[in-house]
């Protein structure tokens, strides 16, 4: 199987750089092929601009999906979003390594989407959800959280983490055809002890050495 | 009143341009004190490190919110940083301006939460939702959709608006205290008629004009 595995933290010794490490370290030895997109380590620029091209179809007005879809005709993304959009393209299942900040991927990760999710190549022309140009490919959130895990239950005030990863489920993974597999959650990593640190990552790799078996989760819409 | 406008969009010519201009324009006019945050002519950068802090708490470990909280005791923001800071402070009303790309805020404007809603300065120590430091403040925002509005409604194809909106209002602006007022939407503009996207922008300065006399609205969690 093809991996992509996607992480960013501003912190490489961060729980996260661990939980990326563990996910690379085990797909691999579990003879998978792992490509990874270390978004820290890369320098990323999140902020959608004319640096996403190399064509230009208006210079007058700049609207990234008039762009993309003139770069998806003209073969005309910058080396760097072409790079990564093959790698989507070539995966089975992709993984998003990433801590959950107010609510949501932190900027780098959703600049990423922001820029590579291009109109014409990844989606557009009716090719949305089910007929989605990612369909058959699966699609994992990886994720830490602040707060523990009861702040984050239907009713509690932060609110159910099924509502608060619904827009990148929905939005972002599923809207491109992703089936979407349950999210690997580790809650309140700062306040845990090494010894749960290490269990946490020995669960995760001991999922990730069946993840081929899993079926994908309803996401449901609001 | 003090107003902060925050607005993102990479084409100063767009439709949220417009609306960004109508909303300073139409706030001072009423006598408003208008101070605005626009991020694509600052070249704000959305990605968080070292470069939020003149201040190191730990120069072996990188941990935004423990930077962050040193630098709250210390003085130690970045100008940047400390700048955006005090507007939210010295604000009564925030508006966000903003396409809404892959259900949720762009980069540029995600990132600004992440570096500028800083622990210790903006919340913390207890000081969450009902006891946010913004407590007292209202919060609007004005965006637009890809999409048109039958495709954000509860069962259709994208979902209720409200959820994907709920994040931001619940897990950024509540989170620190804000009063939310209800959102300015206007979906899909893109294939409006030029007379209709005047229609809006006037609609947008009526409401504007009396925006001190509205209410907040219920948010609700998950």
């Amino acid at each position: 199987m093809k991996v992509l595995v996607v992480c960013w933290h501003p912190e490489p010794q961060s729980f996260n750089g661990a939980m990326f490490r563990t996910a690379c370290e085990t797909l691999a030895a579990a003879g998978h092929d792992v490509v990874t997109s270390d978004l820290h380590a890369m320098g990323f620029d999140p902020v959608s601009g004319r640096h996403s091209f190399t064509t230009v179809k208006d210079a007058a007005y700049f609207k990234p999906q008039v762009e993309e879809m003139h770069a998806t005709e003209q073969d005309g993304f910058s080396a760097e979003i072409e790079a990564e959009m093959r790698k989507i393209e070539s995966c089975d299942l992709m993984i998003w390594q990433f801590p959950l900040w107010w609510f949501g991927l932190p900027a780098a990760l959703k600049g990423w989407v922001d820029r590579v999710f291009a109109m014409g190549r990844l989606y557009g022309g009716g090719r949305i959800y089910e007929t989605g140009t990612c369909r058959g490919k699966r699609a994992l959130l990886s994720l830490t959280t602040g707060g523990p895990e009861e702040a984050y239950r239907k009713g509690a005030f932060n609110g159910d983490i099924a509502g608060i990863l619904r827009p990148i489920q929905r939005g972002m993974l599923q809207f491109v055809g992703f089936d979407v597999l349950a999210p690997q959650i580790v809650y309140g990593p700062v306040r845990l002890t090494d010894e749960q640190r290490q269990q946490h990552l020995a669960d995760y790799a001991a999922r990730l050495r069946q993840i081929g078996n899993e079926a994908p989760i309803e996401v449901g819409i609001y």
